[in-house]
């Protein structure tokens, strides 16, 4: 049974009775939730004022010993702001002593990527409390993979999609897809030659979805990777004026245009179904033309 | 009397009635307007095939002697795609050599930055056929100050705006927020130094404008400059969400946050009445604590 800490770095928990329901199914599920407090505080549209949330983070470098997991309590906006206030020496120090299980999503990721590229400690991609544990039906595949993602040493996800067959390895990293694009240029986007980056958004048009792609393109920042994955991209709806151009339009001009292999398809991101990815471990990634067979290792896991 | 030529390299114009009173309208002031199948061209939601609209930009490289007006059907989206393969080199050349006025905005500031930076050639960010020229009511300021900023090798603008008082100088250059921001990393966003930096957007809330807004200084491009003037932003709603949070806050925060002068309040962008600002030119801004005067100058001009 762990000790969860629970971290609001970005924007209010709208959704109070989620955030409570995901405490309450950790709780029955044998595991201690502490500052709860992070919930229900606000200022604006925030969780909590600019400082109070910058102290969420800086927490982190003085954990208890108890704690082994740390869970945002959902996205939004927000982390941005605090991303140049952080104080990476302190945490890193402090985090390389002894990680921790961190894990969240969405706004999140930028918080993710800078601790990886600041202090390099591998944090994990996937449920928070609202959004996922505090799902009215949670799903039992989301459940179990995160206790599995950040229980063993090594694990491997398949899932099906249509690409050339390919094999290559490297590190893990991405999640979601705006908030890394707003990260290119920044000290906080990590400089990873030869990985394994796999995206995820949702509400953003197939064209937005395009136009951050090809920025990463342009960016050079593609054609140092070895594959790009396709997480879950919903929730717009397509209209007349698209006249044919859809998210399988769009992954075809990439296929055209990028020289790295894309593998759409993980189930990976705001979807009640997803994954859980340890960004910056190291991923194994066969794919014979029909399945993706993505291992993955060299992350920590709770004792 | 111009002849004009019209040039659509982003989305398909599904306004066309707008276009087609645009056409009507600037014919009826006595210009002549070519390449008016850029209209009604589509393929998707695109103006056309991606060769048909990069044949659009190309063709910049061999108009009319008798040509001196190349205006943007609309924006939309669709300029990105062709980035990677316009001849820069060919077009620089040829564009040197005589410069006709080049003038939209939106999702057509990519090709405006694009060229600045490849070919340093100035283009107008300014109207455009169907949102500008053909609106159902033509603003009577957009279409007078076009054709000023356009004949007049040296022109001033002047606005209300409460920011401190600031006297600087140095080259305008910026256009749509998203489209800029969607150029760091990639070779066509100029490096410019000690500018002054114009941008507008629409349908963004100010979350999202104080995301990029706070990228292009995470990326170090807004210390470098010597202000950055804010042109309209409109086209959102806040809600209950929002709790007090808006566009005026979002400014408190930047002026907080940037040592570069903001100076809000400029009629630049997606609103009926626009300025027309050449991207490249001169610009010398002073600012008392309440008025701001911007004089431009540097620009070619049509005969």
């Amino acid at each position: 049974m762990s000790l969860i800490r629970l971290i609001a770095p970005s924007g209010y928990c709208v959704n109070q009775t989620a955030a409570a329901r995901g405490i309450q199914r950790l709780q029955d599920a044998g595991h201690q939730i502490e500052h709860q407090q992070a919930v229900t505080r606000r200022f604006q549209r925030f969780a909590g004022t600019d400082e109070e949330r910058l102290a969420d983070i800086h927490q982190l470098a003085s954990l208890s010993p108890e704690c082994d997991i740390v869970l945002a309590v959902r996205g939004g906006y927000g982390a941005t702001r605090l991303l140049e206030q952080i104080d990476y020496s302190r945490l890193g120090h402090a985090l390389r002593a002894r990680t921790p299980v961190i894990c969240g999503h969405s706004d999140f990721t930028a918080i993710q990527l800078a601790l990886l590229t600041q202090c390099g400690i591998i944090t994990f991609s996937g449920p928070m409390l609202a959004g996922n544990f505090g799902a009215e039906t949670l799903d039992d595949y989301t459940w179990q993979h995160f206790w599995k993602a950040i229980a063993q040493p090594r694990f491997t996800l398949s899932w099906q999609n249509a690409a050339p067959a390919c094999s290559v390895s490297g590190t893990i990293w991405g999640g979601n897809l705006a908030m890394l694009v707003s990260l290119i240029g920044s000290p906080w986007l990590p400089a990873i030659d030869g990985g394994i980056l796999v995206v995820e958004d949702i509400n953003e048009h197939p064209f937005r979805v395009e136009r951050m792609l090809l920025q990463l393109h342009h960016a050079g920042i593609l054609r140092r990777q070895k594959a790009l994955i396709l997480g879950s991209f919903n929730g717009t709806t397509l209209g007349d004026y698209d006249a044919g151009y859809d998210f399988n339009e769009m992954c075809s001009l990439l296929a055209e245009r990028f020289s790295v292999p894309v593998l759409p398809g993980l189930p990976f991101g705001h979807e009640p179904q997803t994954v859980t990815l340890p960004l910056g471990a190291f991923g194994e990634l066969k794919h014979d033309g029909g399945t993706s067979v993505l291992s993955v290792s060299g992350h920590h896991v709770i004792r």
